[in-house]
């Protein structure tokens, strides 16, 4: 794969970039960005075969793309959805994406028991998995109740071939380095998609995983100044393959 | 065309239901109605056959609409675009909207000459023309400038065949009664874009014209409760035509 990356530093300075001089708010970044992630799920795993998704959502930004997709992956048609959200987020925005969802009938799981029956349940019952947990400004250890979260995905995804669609990030990877600590040392996602621009840590996804770009945002004037190759969106599509 | 439609009242009903109950805000609802409107105009005039457009935007909600649109069509791939934005709003969302322009690069035009010398120019420069101008809280007489500006459009559209795409209601027709008034007796839009529903002005769109559906964020209950039948999307696309 070739690709121009932005390393986590740089990453963190476009989007405190995109939201001040820029003139976008977090609202409208978070919309698209998980617009975008929910068309590379319909391209990836299409709801004509695969109807149970659940999305497994952080307590920070990454959690809200999560928030953002599972409506929109509610609208595409996947039937069965549910979103597994444990340490929800108390923001107004992060409030209002759960009341959205409410709206459109998505079972959001906040609590669980301590032997995580409820989360095996559900990633049992699902076809596909969306990793929202957390994004590149994540630094290892994993906490609980993360590192539970994280083993039973994986779990269920070399058991029972479960399909694991990644936000930004595979959730414990290191931004820039990969799969570099023991917690997450054999987790690959079956799709990655990045957002506004691929990190360090996406050239570490294995051969034969998808990788698709979302976040349709960034105008050339940025994408020069900051080192980001845009690449060719087809038509009106938010996120495309790259390979 | 058979279609159900939302009168003006409840229109503005479900509005004000969907940035409360349902938990939406302002910036979300119109990132996604913008962005269909974008979508509609590529469906109908393709980039690769249509190159130039201007959007006219108002000072209210139809106005935030248009310059969303501006920045979509952008990334979609129309090279020259000129925003037309005569009495901007100083609300923040509004001032965003703009900066979000500036950094693609398009040219916003908020102050114009008596002769409307300007605005004649770039209505005959371009393809395209997207009236934003006002939206289905609309009512009449239209004022100044907006009375010269639709006058200029209806002439370039008669005189030159520049296409004209409405956003939401054509400016000017009244919101339950269509063109019933002598500044816009003569206005017909070749493209429609009804937005969360079409209003009953939709029914007075002349045969032959485009009617798009766009605004992909009801739910199943909300639909139900308001009579909304909501159309069939196809796959991951914003917005339907429908006839």
């Amino acid at each position: 794969m070739t690709f121009k990356v932005l390393a986590a530093a740089k990453a963190a300075a476009l989007d405190k970039e995109l939201m001040s001089t820029c003139g976008y708010s977090i609202d409208q970044l978070m919309e698209l960005a998980g617009l975008s992630v929910a068309q590379s799920v319909f391209k990836a795993f299409p709801p004509s075969n695969y109807h149970n998704c659940i999305i497994l959502c952080g307590p920070g930004n990454n959690g809200g793309d999560g928030l953002v997709a599972a409506r929109h992956l509610k609208l595409f048609g996947y039937k069965d959805l549910k979103v597994y959200y444990p340490r929800p987020s108390s923001k107004p925005l992060f409030l209002n994406l759960e009341k959205q969802l409410q709206q459109f009938k998505i079972d959001v799981i906040k609590t669980d028991d301590e032997q995580f029956t409820q989360l095996k349940t559900q990633l049992h019952h699902s076809d596909l998995i969306v990793d929202a947990l957390f994004g590149f400004s994540f630094h290892p250890p994993m906490r609980a109740p993360f590192d539970r979260i994280i083993e039973e995905m994986l779990k269920v995804q070399s058991e029972e071939g479960k399909k694991i669609i990644a936000v930004d990030i595979p959730s414990g990877w290191d931004v820039n380095e990969g799969p570099n600590n023991e917690q997450v040392a054999d987790y690959q996602p079956e799709v990655l998609v990045s957002l506004t621009a691929p990190k360090p840590a996406a050239l570490k996804l294995k051969k034969g995983s998808k990788h698709y770009w979302g976040g349709r945002f960034i105008s050339n004037e940025i994408a020069e100044r900051w080192g980001i190759e845009i690449p060719e969106y087809e038509g009106v599509d938010e996120t495309v393959e790259i390979n």
